[in-house]
């Protein structure tokens, strides 16, 4: 999620943790990352999220935070265990530095020069250090603009996606990046706003009643959470930028794919 | 609090709870690591912890650990909020890094090469980051030995407890590190294993019921938790390396202190 005002994410929660275990496979563990200003908080267990203890806090504590990112596992590689649960985290420039990976990265050995490491045994927490390794590296007078670093993250990402399915977010507090290396979709709600039903639980909302007119919220997804709106899919092989719960950015990750807003 | 076999903080953290902000005046914030396996979860809240929703959870979820760090926040630099939250975190070595610190390091401005930089802006942070870039430079072919380590480290202590008032925390998943700045208690419960009765709350637990024969757990804090066991006094000066639920090794970091286990 994404938005332009602090906002509760205790609603699209409710849908997404009932996907850990309940109306979907992805069981092995999940994770929430809060920012709030600079600061980030990052609630994990390598429980299923349908019966976590820590996922009821998360559902029934309204933390306001203007960027989240949330994870539920499904493990490829690496044992189901708290370190290798998503999102990572790690600080970079003063910044801490959320990623979460849906996907799959076979036979990936990065060169690791040891300034971020991964501290369990997936490929996405390797994944996530080679990029923060690589943008560390690319920018000597740090911290770039956001239209820089986006632009590099892209390229990075053509590189990265070329091992394998690669679906992640990526978010420092200000910006939300999305890459779709083969599923993602996302809808911005704003005014005026309407009713929602999530799809895998029994739940409505009307935004109307909790939002003024100048909110923003983009949330980002694998698979819509509600029924009743438009969620627009997000093309496969394109990364997107959110700032302020608006799209600020895209860029083709695979040469040749269709998708409206690139440059 | 340091272990030989995982073990939950629940009774221990009750008492500590109402210290921030009902038995005591350490209300800016609280916030507790616990390593399992590798992983560390962080739980952080700029709420009192005496008042925080996250507070209750830890305190009824026995989350099974050998190596626990929590604190307490009484502002003295930064404001309150989240980034400015203890315990903090870094990753080296592929390893968690968990800090916290009581005490006030006025005017202290270290240089900071930018491999750690602080997130917030307490003196704590700006401590921890400095220590971790020193410990970081100074093995060339990590990880040392724990022993190299704590020699590393009592070293690093000594240089910035010059500074001010630093009395903290470290631990990397196998290690606990204390120092006592001004003043820091600890205490190993060990068979045979009798009861004991929080300061800060109507409770008691009879240890002898939930352990066995060879577990050992420390506990370090900084006054006392309970009111009928033998706490021992950290003197002024000193650094304490806690492994398996035992003092391994001990430093002085202060010319002139007394205490009796120093090499």
């Amino acid at each position: 999620m994404n938005c332009n005002v602090p906002t509760d994410i205790c609603f699209s929660f409710s849908g997404f943790q009932a996907r850990g275990g309940k109306t979907d496979v992805h069981k092995d563990g999940w994770g929430i990352a809060f920012f709030e200003g600079k600061g980030a908080r990052l609630f994990l267990d390598p429980l299923p999220s349908a019966h976590s203890p820590v996922a009821e806090l998360v559902r029934n504590y309204p933390i306001k935070s203007k960027n989240v990112v949330a994870h539920i596992r499904k493990a490829t590689q690496g044992i189901v265990n708290l370190e290798n649960t998503h999102p990572f985290v790690r600080e970079l420039w003063g910044h801490q530095w959320i990623f979460a990976h849906n996907g799959h990265l076979p036979n990936y050995q990065p060169r690791l020069n040891g300034r971020f490491l991964p501290v369990g045994c997936t490929d996405s927490e390797m994944a996530f250090c080679w990029l923060m390794q690589e943008v560390a590296a690319k920018f000597t007078t740090p911290p770039p603009s956001p239209e820089d670093l986006f632009f590099v993250l892209a390229e990075l990402t053509r590189q990265l996606g070329a091992v394998g399915e690669f679906n992640f977010l990526l978010a420092n507090g200000e910006t939300l990046f999305a890459h779709s290396s083969t599923q993602l979709t996302y809808i911005v709600r704003k005014a005026p706003f309407t009713s929602a039903s999530l799809k895998d639980q029994e739940m409505s909302v009307d935004f109307s009643e909790v939002t003024t007119p100048q909110d923003r919220v983009a949330v980002i997804a694998t698979q819509p959470l509600t029924e009743n709106e438009s969620w627009i899919t997000m093309d496969p092989g394109t990364l997107w930028c959110f700032r302020e719960g608006l799209v600020a950015h895209t860029a083709k990750t695979v040469v040749g794919v269709k998708h409206p807003l690139c440059r």
